[in-house]
């Protein structure tokens, strides 16, 4: 007796789900991107409690279709354009349903060697096709691994950081005077990653931008270490990042580890979303300097295909994370572990726990292709290049810099005042995604309201930007026209 | 063009890949539990190379058929008696099909307000069928999340408790004097959230157990409270434990919680594992005092059915997640955060995306029923009590402790001393995982090792147990006669 379904239950209704999931993929392009619902309308029309007893499949999905769907931001949607992409391929979903089947915890070596393997695989063979320097292989004395974010990428090398500056940290705890290096465009994550290992917000340094630009400016880091150091505070990491998440703008990485160099600064590189770029030699050059980097960080559930979560994260010493992180309990231990000669993921992490993730980013590339990975890259910074032009080309709209890759910023020009662009690229954005055509994200860039078009959905082709440029113009003219603003400037 | 699967190819594939899962699972009782490979086994079969061009998903399946699954540890199979159990059930995989078509980013209500919804409501519903205290759903002012571990859930509350105790913290980070409680026993997890924490292993006060188990004792811990404020130390968080992961212990929670209450301590409990049996009324007593709590973590995923990850984190304070975790920048307002009428779970954890987890747990108890649920719970009991049983009537072999729950902790008796117990016991557990008919994992309790059955795998039944009974006697007589040793004592 089981409470679980049997393998031929499972056979018949599995076959269903896929039915469901590729029903739903072809009609994506058919529904409103964003859904108009309010607080509470998700709760309100679920069941109130828990089933006593089994229920059929159907009644499932019938509440999905009912209530889930039409209360879901559709992040696999064409003109999903907002924030950066998060590409749950389908080629995917096939593999991340063969982890499920194995359902394997690889938090040991010994506890699924496959699981551990096939990461170190994925990872190393994906540092070469990245273009990355050796020495972040395995082979190479460093090593790659998967977790879940970027955001728990910069926390685990932030303390892997710690630890190298004065090991005494896993025993005595921070100890005041540690200092990291942001700027004001740095994720997020960084600051959090500040918080959660407990520096406070004291410990991060926000250096200035290069005049004109939102680039780190290595002059002005050198000079915070400088005299940080003679104040007597620690240096103890940098995130230069390649592709910030506002306006894509790309630090001086090589100019910055440099600096960073001369005090055993560790520099971890932040290209959550640029990074997977690389793998198109023209690309290459956004990652210069990155040889020099103690860490680097991209998302292949960004622009590469593979569903949430794989977040790649590789180390130039492969010693590091474990040496920060490792402590062993007695039910965990194993001889392969004690052998040296396995890598035990675990010590690379803070959950214990961990999906076989590496499954679903190996089926990416065995049905894509680096050739269909390249083209998927490549026909989206070719999309925002010609929205760019389109842009530059219409008096009543203006770019914030020039595109980063697949990220176009852009605003509205009112011709009354940047007040009036600011007023007016918001009441657009909003318009846009109330419309359920596409949908687009914010920010503010030197003080301005920005609108971004983050081109990178999976299946987003140049309909799908055309029909948004479409809609961007149709919209500022309703607002111009609301307004009684000019029609051009 | 798109690098993807167009909906029909995946309909296609994704019935073949449900194949391959029925067949997997069906032939999982065939298959050895652990496998015998050595270290580099798997990555000297793995392609060298990523792949140019696309390749069909039948070569992937056909490598995982010859390298993947022959280097697997069956967490699925049903003699699996390892660490704690991972219920990678198939209701669950279906439930996460589903994630995967959505492909949705829940960091926020606004980035899709049926991904945190449907997990409100899942969490509130799942409080109230284990009999918690109704302060820990939304509508009591608390709330429940899904972590990906106990580990993390560990985490993110010793940063609440943190916040709570100064929220000077968020900006001076800690101060060197918070102090920590656990016993011996306690999940390493603890531990490691205190290094990530910045607190460092000084901060850690290991209470001592009770006289004669290993349960924590309240007068103990009482007392170090008393003695650390009067020394000035700030204590800020206990973990008692429901069911520890060595022996199974249960920490008094109501005798910690009401010593803890007099100071302030938040009282995190971690029931990682034997949480989810309070299912069943008969076994609620094991949460007696968790309403005294600050917050009480779970695992759907060890015991309850759903696959990695789920673990289930409710707090007393809906608002103190979010006040410790909580840094918005510009690309992530919007207007529904603004309003205060949502919950954005991004706030409740250290990464910033998350997925659709709650759908494999609703499609759990969808699936199974809470009716499946208990059912599953109580068949594993009842077969740890009948071989807790056959044990304590073998001359050949003790129990350590009564079971708790479905897990029974034993011993190889030789007649020869505890140092000859412990390597027969040793020597048994090697030789049943090398057998490959079943996989056990050991602790050292008391000083003396000990071979833990933990019985709770999705497809565990009377037989397979009765078969692991048979082996283990068995194997003990094999290394009783190998040693000399009388063939019982």
């Amino acid at each position: 007796m089981t409470a679980d379904l049997d393998p031929e239950e499972f056979r018949r209704l599995g076959h269903a789900v896929v039915d469901w999931i590729a029903d739903h993929r072809a009609g994506l392009e058919a529904r409103p991107v964003q859904p108009g619902v309010e607080p509470g309308w998700v709760r309100a029309r679920m069941p109130a409690a828990l089933p006593e007893d089994p229920a059929p499949l159907e009644d499932l999905l019938d509440t999905v279709d009912r209530v889930v769907v039409p209360a879901s931001t559709l992040w696999q949607h064409p003109r999903f354009f907002g924030y950066f992409p998060a590409n749950a391929s389908l080629h995917s979903l096939l593999g991340d349903m063969l982890s499920g089947a194995l359902g394997a915890q690889g938090m040991l070596w010994s506890t699924s060697p496959a699981a551990t393997e096939v990461e170190q695989v994925m990872l190393d063979a994906f540092a070469g096709a990245l273009g990355l320097d050796p020495a972040f292989t395995f082979a190479g004395g460093g090593g790659g691994c998967i977790q879940d974010s970027a955001s728990s990428a910069a926390l685990v090398v932030l303390l892997a950081a710690l630890n190298r500056a004065d090991p005494r940290w896993r025993e005595s705890g921070v100890s005041g005077t540690e200092r990291v290096y942001v700027t004001s465009e740095t994720h997020s994550s960084l600051a959090k990653a500040v918080r959660v290992a407990g520096l406070g917000a004291h410990a991060l340094r926000v250096v200035d931008t290069a005049p004109g630009t939102l680039a780190m400016d290595p002059g002005a880091f050198a000079a915070a270490l400088r005299a940080d150091v003679a104040a007597g505070l620690r240096p103890v990491l940098v995130c230069p990042t390649v592709g910030t998440t506002g306006t894509g703008a790309i630090d001086p990485v090589r100019a910055v580890a440099e600096a960073a160099r001369e005090h055993g600064v560790w520099v971890h590189v932040d290209a959550a979303w640029a990074g997977v770029a690389a793998l198109c030699p023209e690309f290459r050059h956004l990652l210069d300097g990155v040889e020099l980097a103690d860490s680097f960080a991209t998302n292949a559930h960004k622009w590469l295909l593979t569903a949430f979560d794989a977040g790649l994260l590789w180390v130039r010493d492969g010693t590091a994370l474990p040496k920060a992180l490792s402590i062993t309990p007695e039910y965990l231990r194993n001889a392969a572990s004690e052998s040296g000669a396995v890598v035990d993921y675990r010590d690379w992490q803070v959950p214990l726990g961990r999906r076989f993730r590496a499954l679903k980013l190996w089926a990416v590339v065995h049905g894509a292709g680096l050739s269909g990975l390249r083209a998927h890259i490549r026909e989206h910074v070719a999309l925002a290049a010609k929205l760019a032009d389109q842009v530059r080309a219409d008096p009543g709209f203006e770019l914030v810099g020039e595109p980063t890759l697949a990220l176009v910023c852009l605003r509205v020009v009112t011709g009354d005042g940047p007040e009036a662009d600011d007023a007016a690229s918001r009441a657009v954005l909003d318009r846009v995604n109330a419309s359920g055509e596409a949908f687009l994200t914010h920010t503010v860039a030197g003080g301005r309201y920005v609108i971004r078009v983050a081109i990178g959905s999976v299946t987003t082709g140049a309909e799908h930007v055309d029909q948004l440029w479409d809609r961007l113009r149709a919209e500022a003219a309703a607002v111009r026209s609301a307004a009684g603003t000019r029609q051009y400037p």
